[in-house]
């Protein structure tokens, strides 16, 4: 049974092809829809359109599923909808006519809004923690390996002596500049779609301020023309910001699966964390980082996909905003799964020393060599004609030693400033005064 | 258990981040990977590396897990890796040793890379056979309201009439330029790569000419190298092609969408086949057009997801290839099941008539108008000056005859050539002669 | 002549490939190569690379420069690979030997990767202002037309009252998240890459949050290999930042084509800013709106192609990373062209009054009048049916009025609540603090 | 002076905006616009709407303007808005009245649409003369070095045995899938859409069947209203398939850089092909296969952004479409670039023999130990298992000798065969049907 149908059924084949996967991805909103009729109906009661009684039942109820949901057993029955239709269902079915009254003043538009909101905050909590957890791991190795160096390269040609320090911290700074791009989505979806209804706005007097405090909402999307043209927006600028991880993932990934190649051979991973070839007795694959840096690839391919399914759409709700659920819900669990496998291989990273030790990389020094001459007093261009005479001449000698003491040299990795930074990223977050405002909420 | 297991244990982490839905999705490879090997024996035994006790054997074990696969009754077991382990294993419970030859001469990367190409060839079958019908809905739609008039917008302004017969007969003739697009990725998909091994061909003496024949392929994919080349790559190519009947569904949809707007008013559908609002008792939304919209709007992103997935890697098999099955096999369904409901909906589009005689509609003849005269021998830019300032001054006044003559417009639609069009196309993949080859495979 | 010749010459058809149209691009960087050799000669300084009468020279030399690129007096020769050999070549003609030392202790890589975050620095600040020239006539439009309604339509379909100022006002809404996006971007951009050299540092012992305090950087890029690894990263996090406010604009730009459509006919626009046809003389054609919505649809499509051109690429620099000067650079101009006009075009908009006076648009109005029996204490459910069965029966007769009074309802707009929003996102990029930086760096 | 002029002046920044870069592109379109006007005129001669003299006179004055375009003389006004306005203006200048007439019958929509297609089919003409050239290089040097061996891998890690003439073959052969692509857009380009006027046909009784004939396209675009919607749709599928091409340039030359760099070192390129560092002297960087691979990787973003563009808009012409000529047009002449400059650098290339003596190569024999075991009679699975603990031991000795000789493998390039498969598919342009139909209209 659909709310909204009235004397015709709708056509088998039509209802199939509308509802979808959406019972099993909503699924994954039933905490945020359960939160955000706890946090509705005590709006509705401050208004009178809920009687103390009916408030109370409600509540009651609501906690309940609550319970339920956090417990795993709440499911979607086959012939309801969604989600809301469902706890509204359930509701009915436990307190009465009561449960019916949780509609009033919204719309499935706003309730869906809120819903996603609200999940997104969680899925963004939740992000960010594995993200903290890589970028510990990436700043430990970066420390322990402070001192063994690897060859750098540009244009994939050999190019001056880099560290394992520099290249394990870059992937930690990389991390900062992340967490701002999370951050603007974070922002983008900490404020209030609810009572907005279908994007119209209502004639109850709806206190939208109220919800926004029990929800522990920033602020409000005020306009509700507005309020219902986040929808797709959000989810792109939410997509973009997983993209920015997703990349330094996948950049990360090419590298491993480039330096664990034999001919750089520059780090390795134990046995049982490789696969093998079913014809090639030989093979250790790092198909694990293959795997992070394909679905990496394809998260940093979600935003794109989401401008096309929105895109020349006039505002207003449609029904293609639906179907982004299915593009961003199992990117969320994919991209997690992708920080946590990542974190744990480099806790078994095996590093190789002594690689500049093999003569090919000795041209590595070269500009070392002509940087003494400079800072000897030879003018620059000078020196880098003699040392590049001496390199077509085959005599070129290098000392591979390397002094570099400015910040963010090997020397000098500013490890403790890049930490300061990302976690200044993270504080701002304010995800200490959401949980609060919903622990209230459901105790 | 993995055939490429030695005396290590891959972690369970690892396993279940490398395998990932890959059971799930092998499922729908089962009947290819069972052709392939059919296919595969026979030319083992052809060049003495299978007897012809083992032959006859396989051959059966064979084609009863083929009819097996065809009756539904083929899964691939829990600690099974994919579906061809579990061929694999099934023939060798039942078969005996005989069973693990059939991997002689093979790698799991031919082996997926022609499955694969036999598993397209059968979805791009099944796609083209859902376009004629859709086709045929189109033209015959196109025929019974060839004397409807419509408005045509240019810049979405009331521009000059146009006609229900137009307007579905442009649907049509679109399908058959996409058809077009859809042989090249058949032509593509159609060549055979088994025996290409790992991607560098293999020692045994194999005769690839003979499972090309045996199993239906055009030609081959002849340097091995290619053959492993073109896995992404005939991802892509045949990804562009779904795109192409995506988008001319998309924007089909959009007009039914903006048509049946009450502002426009064009068209109906029955309400058995629109939806409702929970708050709003008026409303019949199109759902089933929007949702087809957004669908085909995501299939129009897909060849984009794949670029990102393999731009950049070298030549040579990579794991980040496994996940593009993720994005495309539910495509398939997914336009598939588009271009049914589109047809079945077509089934009852209900037709306003006697739209142009609404007032605002008398400046769709200003052309009309304007050609009478230059037929009667005045210059066209005077004779548009003319109109044009008629049109100033409120004084314009229509005939609202339209009588187009010329090929494809209102009175000479041409559909006879359309379909003539239509059906060269489809007769140039061939789908007999495969069918034909597959059929004398498994009886 | 390139700084990089020594005895070989390059083949001119390789040379005019690799160049492309890199000096019409780079004139863009004049002012921002520049500022980066005033501040790293004064850090040269400060460390006993330059004497005080050297510095002195390039100081007047580098400020006179500054002065000739500001009055567009700066060019570079067609023999002259880059802005930062033209720089360097003028110098040396005009102050001698001093001229060559401005390169001492940094590469090409990070003297293009301070000049672009400079550029990139001016570019937001100069979207930003058109931003809010924008938002100002969005709040104006909508507090001046906050009583004419309009229709509301969910799914295409009418749906419920809205109005003018929810409309404008949605679009001025719209533009704060944009800026939270845009701030993102901004706060990457701010940090300074100076002193990474070719991506692994330098042995100078360079003063790096000297160039950063005196640039007006907030803060340091500090690990060398990741400020390389931001070339790339920052302008797809820019482009993402600006496909936010494109796609706001395009949805505008939507909405108006729709509106201006003779179906709809809500708006209009004086002659002159509209488009006739060459063959339709009654045709004025929204090409303006046409095109910004084209645009920016187009630059939502360039974070993409981006993603596309870096993706895969391991660490390190690659010559690839030059190419996305050629995308992004005309996006800053046709994003703040599109800016400029919609606020031109909007100065002039017209709307229409009364225009739910026309009973097409009665059901508009059925929430109403639901919510009014729930208001008199009819449960939501059966409000809902009797409405629905009056609609059916065609005895449903609406009371035009509107009485929405919550936060962001026709009735409580909320203007002032979105502009302080407004106002506190602007303030947080500190425009200011680096006008100032730069102002002594020149002086 | 604009065509569509009546009494009113558009605002100048209106024009500006609106204009955009139109006159400099459409320059590119000036050969086909007069081949459209030959035809377009003597089509009207046959149907009455010219008389003879006029005929004379036209045809005269376009033919001479055809010798002007050729010879590089054809410049477009700057107050003339593109290049139909110009040439009709240079014809009205030159023979007086009778040059006003051609546009009779047509509207611009039909001008430029016909313009267009004329014009990809040049296109497509220079892109396959240039793959021509690429596949002859590609095979000859798959010939030549058809006895040296190189590693290959998989996962990137050393697999088995290739050589160079199955790695510059594996390039060959994919242009020849390619070109089967880029047949499906010339099959959609050649298609007549002249007459379909504003996409809604027109009252005189034009004869599209003849303008077909004399413009040498293969068949009409019946429908008039699908003509129209072929605009955005030609370009995306052009773009589609020119994204084929590029992606086998960009993976081909992926790997140039990776081969080319120190640790695999298999190829090199003399001095003058490869450019030095600013301050790292012994530098050869591969930049223009760097430039390659972005330039490709930009195209293949290239159908996605024109998807962008035009995804959700409604059939009937839209302004938006104009600006697609701004991502094509540059698109031909950077890919054509990147053909010709692969196919010079690959004259140079430098190869490495022996590369296999090297031990630490020794793996990849590994497959062919396990091999001859299975020929010699050991199962397979246990052959795999007996080779397998013989390099954990240490004791894996190779014999390193290839032999193989199935298709496509190392020792059976089958290179004529792909030879013949790449000119089967080229013969099926018919390029010389189409130039000798135009060279019949200028002559």
């Amino acid at each position: 049974m659909k709310i909204w149908q009235k004397n015709t059924d709708v056509d088998r084949f039509v209802e199939a092809f509308t509802v979808g996967n959406d019972r099993e991805l909503d699924l994954q909103l039933a905490t945020a829809d359960v939160l955000g009729s706890l946090a509705h109906t005590r709006m509705l009661h401050s208004i009178g359109l809920l009687d103390s009684r009916d408030l109370t039942s409600v509540q009651e109820g609501l906690k309940q599923l609550y319970r339920e949901v956090m417990a795993g057993e709440f499911t979607i029955d086959e012939h309801v909808e969604d989600v809301h239709s469902q706890v509204e269902l359930l509701l009915t079915q436990r307190i009465g006519e009561a449960g019916k009254k949780i509609h009033s003043g919204r719309s499935r538009n706003d309730q869906v809004l809120v819903d996603l909101k609200l999940f997104f905050r969680t899925e963004i909590a939740h992000l960010v923690k594995n993200t903290e957890v890589l970028f510990d791991r990436l700043i430990t190795l970066s420390d322990t390996y402070r001192s063994v160096l690897l060859p750098g390269y540009t244009h994939l040609q050999i190019a001056m002596p880099s560290s394992f320090g520099l290249w394990f911290g870059a992937y930690a700074e990389s991390l900062v500049d992340d967490m701002e791009v999370m951050l603007a989505a974070w922002k983008v979806c900490n404020k209030n779609p609810l009572g907005s209804a279908a994007g119209y706005g209502s004639s109850f007097p709806l206190n939208r301020r109220m919800t926004t405090e029990l929800l522990g909402f920033e602020d409000l999307n005020y306009n509700v023309v507005y309020a219902q043209m986040g929808r797709g927006k959000t989810e792109r600028i939410l997509a973009q910001a997983m993209s920015a991880v997703a990349a330094t993932l996948a950049k990360l990934a090419m590298d491993i699966c480039l330096y664990i190649n034999q001919n750089f051979g520059f780090i390795a991973f134990p046995d049982q964390l490789t696969t093998g070839s079913s014809i090639m007795p030989h093979k250790k694959n790092p198909d694990v980082f293959e795997l992070v840096r394909g679905r990496c690839n394809k998260i940093q391919a979600l935003p794109n996909e989401i401008a096309l399914m929105t895109t020349n759409l006039p505002s207003g709700y449609h029904r293609d905003l639906q179907l982004l659920k299915e593009n961003l819900f199992p990117a969320f669990k994919s991209l997690n799964e992708c920080l946590e496998i990542t974190a744990f291989m480099l806790d078994h990273i095996q590093i190789k020393e002594n690689i500049l030790a093999d003569p090919k990389y000795d041209y590595l020094f070269s500009v070392e060599v002509v940087n003494n001459e400079v800072l000897n007093g030879v003018p620059f261009r000078e020196a880098y004609r003699h040392v590049g005479l001496a390199i077509e001449a085959g005599t070129f000698k290098p000392q591979k030693m390397v002094n570099h003491t400015h910040e963010g040299s090997i020397g000098n990795l500013c490890n403790a400033e890049i930490r300061q930074a990302f976690d200044a990223v993270i504080a701002t977050f304010g995800f200490g005064r959401v949980e609060e405002a919903l622990r209230k909420l459901v105790e």
